[in-house]
């Protein structure tokens, strides 16, 4: 079912690419145990800021748009360079940026789901497409980094909360509510759900295989 | 030379989906040194069954199949959710599920090598997207788990089965042999190949550097 | 502003293409910490002369040329394997190498920003489109091999000499240059910051996190 793209005015798609970039930076800065440059760190906030849209351009074989338009790389660089120069005292401020990026992240659920809806994919894979999009950006983060992609691991619900909002938003849609509102309920959902599993420490049962007789210590810090 | 692409009826696509998903879903949670939560064994599962078919459309440019149409994502989803939860009976008939992967591997070649032929992509392309086709799964799912992708380690030979077979299947074609014809060709050498490595142990000589005297700590510049 | 794509006779492509190839077989024989077999080495090889051109294609949303023509891949592949037979002679060779290198990471710079600017593509699209094209190998190299990817650590500054050539083309074009001398001051910049990195040693400064208060030993398993 072709529906229109959810449509946000530039300036919050900008906003929310600004604060990918932020919020990547940090991340970069705080990787202790890796050396990383001055440069990398802002790689690293590109990738954060940009990654989720240019994955969901390129499964929706389309051309990215964060590639075809300035404003979207220049805004996420700059935030970028606002981070690594503001760490110290933004890291006070975890909380703010935990919440701007669960909104963030419903944000790019939407526009994700709705271009791939507009495009004439199917239900199943507008839902995967949008979960592409809101989680990509940290996906290739950790890929980049060497890490092992924290989306897979115990205790992080960002595909959960992701999928959730998504799942909403395509459901709504299916029902004849219109793209606007149903975009609002995914921002809602993909953010609630998100900052409940972060205050409640909510995790997904691990999984156990049968053959597993004492528990190992993985790690990561 | 473009040919005709050799399709096959959907519900033997979807059933290598399904196999592929399954397989997944066993690896992913008898992954024992990562912490991974159902979920990540679920998105595993899908990643190994979709995966080399999405790699494969994105390289050659076109809408990916298994995010344009639903079945793909609900079989490959529900095959993993099966893995899951069977795992402990499952493992005890590994050589089935080994069998089955084999032939598997040869049938996405030969899907994807026709694919590109039929676009106009080169007999050497061709046969680069064949293997990415059918090995593409597991090397994502390898990235995505922080593994060191498999098929480049001594050992294996995935990539030798996938490319013998895909192989067989270019130069029939280019001798006029038909489509079909070409393809169950190139599925019973890759299983063959696949199968009798297994058997065998067959291992590639591994690359001894010339400078090689004593083991040396790993050290990048 | 659409502009002509830098155009080189296929020789020059293709003796690039079989640069990468010498080399990434160099760096994947040598690479003593993990077990790699003679196919691994071949495919690393192939990753380093045409990922680069291949991720371009990718972001680019066009057909990837090196999948579509043979003989990217046929040249890339021969060179792979000269340079693993040759690796003791060619390990004294060193500087050679590298001086080619670093003319060739220009050279895919100027192709790809180009390219990008021919297709509509904004002045900083373009500019990561091309150090896209100048390091992608390195970076399909260093994350198939799940090492983590080089030109984010400190010590190596392949993105900022591919970055200032490429700026100064996409500046010089700008102003109204021609494509093609554009693209050589884009090589000469990038070879020339390149080289002067190694000669000199120069780094970046390191990123410190506020909060780092002792040196930790990092940890992969």
């Amino acid at each position: 079912m072709p529906v229109a793209t959810f449509q946000v005015p530039l300036w919050v798609e900008l906003l929310a690419a600004g604060l990918g970039g932020l919020q990547g930076a940090l991340f970069a800065a705080d990787t202790r145990h890796r050396r990383i440059d001055v440069l990398g760190v802002l790689v690293i906030g590109l990738i954060v800021a940009l990654g989720g849209s240019l994955l969901r351009d390129v499964v929706l074989n389309q051309p990215p748009v964060v590639i075809w338009m300035n404003w979207y790389l220049v805004v996420a660089g700059a935030a970028a360079l606002v981070g690594m120069i503001l760490q110290p005292l933004i890291t006070h401020a975890a909380w703010l940026i935990t919440v701007l990026d669960a909104a963030v992240m419903g944000l790019f659920g939407a526009i994700g789901a709705t271009k791939a809806l507009s495009l004439g994919v199917g239900e199943v894979g507008a839902l995967v497409v949008g979960v592409i999009g809101a989680i990509g950006g940290g996906m290739l983060r950790d890929t980049a980094l060497g890490l092992p992609v924290s989306f897979l691991q115990v205790g992080t619900l960002y595909a959960v909360a992701a999928g959730s909002g998504v799942g909403v938003l395509v459901l709504l849609i299916e029902l004849g509510v219109s793209v606007p509102i149903a975009a609002v309920g995914c921002i809602i959902v993909t953010a609630t759900v998100r900052l409940l599993a972060i205050v409640f420490a909510w995790t997904f049962p691990e999984q156990r295989p049968a053959t597993r007789t004492h528990p190992r210590t993985p790690k990561r810090s």
